[in-house]
């Protein structure tokens, strides 16, 4: 018997009542019964993105709903900057890259996080900035960028707007969308809404909207125009994931009958537990402002990482990630993101120590697990 | 108590082992177990479509996998000929037009099908036309067009590409892709594959790639030459719909144990049956040559036909589809596709019976029923 546990930043572990619930009998779409569960779906993301606008469900990966975010909004040649922090930094710059835009990054080393002053002094010096990518929480490095205070100064420029990958952070910790100026929030199901990949979210601030009118890029699946008329009717323009968002309907009940503080609180706690236990085993955080989603950790040097992750995934049971590009091998991540409990947490640290002393690494074995408990303890049982 | 029966044309019932299948916990996508799932469905994939070639997967609705045909072989200011005799010929008509390709179209009336000789002669007055699109089945008609015929005709064109929308004809009726020169074959997840929406499904023929190699129309979440690259390897570019590709997986197994000529034979004698039913009932067939998918016929002149869907899904359990755009309301739309069988047939076939005579119409009970069975009792237990 090997029990399975998904310790990766997404997908993460769907609940067992939602898989019941997309266990059912498939349902037409043009429909009233599924309008209405689409129209609830529809109010409970605005909740969750804290935004007054539309937030659009599109049949597709979170990159979708990336694309679908440039291409709708800017042109070609239009001057954009990318912080580019790692790999879905990355993306932001490949995308626009594809599209003709003047790309400029502000590269960083992979673990740090912009700070708001880099952004605000190149917006000064380059008040032609149409457009300023971001993640709120880089899953390829488990850092956590300052999104409010780069929102509240991109807020104040009226021809600039702020683009917003909130894939592994939306739903993890708490995003204002409309108070801190974020024009351009996306998500996937795939992470905090605790759902199979395959839907995707994004939502548009008036701001945003505005460029909407003057983008010229040809576009037609992801033309959010014609999503927003027709999900303003609760339908959608194609046909839309059915299963997936009957759902997501299942998922929000469940989030606000725990409350989205108390879901932001469960992964602070979680997050927190994790970064002391690995910190108590004595390896270093690859994040300097650690995103709640998940937490990175360099392995020791020369340490074959690739092979304890699959060692650890096939034989153990427990699927961490490992580290990306010039990352691989090197780091290890551990996810708390979504359907992820205290239990959860002891159990990722206790299958780290006993699984890196199984590959000879020289572990206290409980030295990680009685830290998180620290944290844990107080948490439990409230 | 009320039994629900799917009778649309997509999406369509879902097996039972499918959504149990797909309600099993979730697994990474980075993974050789998800891999191996991968690889297999892929190889299925490729005997259903009858090709040599990738048959690759995407996370969207089949407008999705339309969008992708387009964008990724043709240029701006191309010369295409569309096939548009139904809703779903125009959609074909307008990606091409956002993407600034000269369209021409040659449009019928709805429920008809082209003729090859019409496709011949305007590619020899046209030599110049880089790509004709069509659907396999037109959905909104019911209608079936010559694909294998015109498929031979282009065939002979270096210089033209045929461009072919399979969603509601690939797994309904043979196809065979690189014999019957398609070029391009598109479908979707929720038709005869008998899976929730939200996978699409490409191929493209070494003709089709070498359009791809001149296409420079810019493209990132739909290029198919980066998910070329990674489906060779057994993964995807962005994070794949992991259930529905476990689930097609259960899917194909079923299909090649039934056998495709039984898959083939099972839609044609439902096809057979429904239209030997409707006709004697004294009803009139939208489509001239139908499609196997689903049978559409003409409801009773200033029957309120919307009304009679609603109160067939609603109170009778029983989703049929209706007729779209100028045919809102005029007609109805039985399906036999996917995961249908004889009494599946006969229940849709007794609906429209009971349910008519409950709306006034001059119905003999029993008479389509007898129609029918007289075709069924043939198929059942052989």
């Amino acid at each position: 018997m090997l029990k399975k546990f998904l310790m990766a930043p997404g997908p993460t572990p769907v609940p067992e009542k939602v898989l019941l619930e997309m266990a059912k009998p498939i349902i037409h779409h043009r429909t009233d019964e599924f309008s209405k569960t689409f129209a609830e779906a529809a109010e409970g993301l605005k909740k969750v993105f804290n935004t007054k606008k539309e937030v659009l469900m599109l049949a597709g990966s979170g990159t979708a709903a990336m694309e679908a975010a440039i291409v709708n909004t800017l042109n070609p040649g239009d001057k954009v900057l990318v912080i580019n922090a790692g790999k879905f930094g990355q993306r932001w710059r490949d995308i626009s890259k594809v599209y003709g835009m003047e790309v400029v990054t502000l590269d960083m080393d992979w673990g740090l996080s912009v700070k708001p002053e880099q952004v605000e002094s190149y917006l000064t010096a380059n008040p032609d900035t149409r457009a300023v990518m971001i993640q709120g929480s880089e899953t390829s490095t488990t850092a956590y960028h300052p999104i409010k205070e780069i929102g509240q100064i991109i807020k104040t420029k009226a021809d600039t707007i702020f683009i917003v990958d909130g894939i592994t952070s939306i739903g993890v910790h708490e995003t204002l969308m409309d108070e801190w100026g974020i024009d351009i929030a996306v998500t996937g199901s795939q992470k905090a809404f605790m759902l199979p990949p395959g839907l995707a979210f994004i939502a548009l601030s008036d701001k945003a909207w505005s460029f909407c009118e003057k983008a010229k890029i040809p576009r037609y699946y992801l033309d959010l125009r014609r999503e927003l008329k027709s999900q303003l009717q609760a339908t959608t323009a194609y046909t839309p994931t059915v299963t997936l968002i009957n759902g997501l309907k299942v998922v929000l009940d469940m989030m606000f009958e725990e409350g989205l503080e108390n879901v932001y609180k469960r992964h602070q706690v979680n997050g927190d537990a994790t970064r002391a236990a690995v910190q108590a085993l004595g390896f270093k955080l690859l994040a300097e402002c650690p995103s709640n989603a998940a937490t990175g950790f360099y392995l020791p040097e020369g340490f074959e990482g690739g092979k304890f992750e699959k060692f650890m995934r096939e034989r153990v049971g427990i699927t961490y990630a490992g580290g990306q590009d010039h990352l691989k091998g090197k780091i290890l991540r551990i996810s708390h993101l979504g359907y992820h409990d205290a239990f959860d947490t002891i159990t990722a640290v206790s299958g780290i120590e006993m699984g890196l002393a199984k590959f000879g690494v020289d572990i206290k074995l409980g030295a990680g697990v009685t830290a998180a408990q620290e944290i844990l303890k107080n948490y439990i049982g409230e």
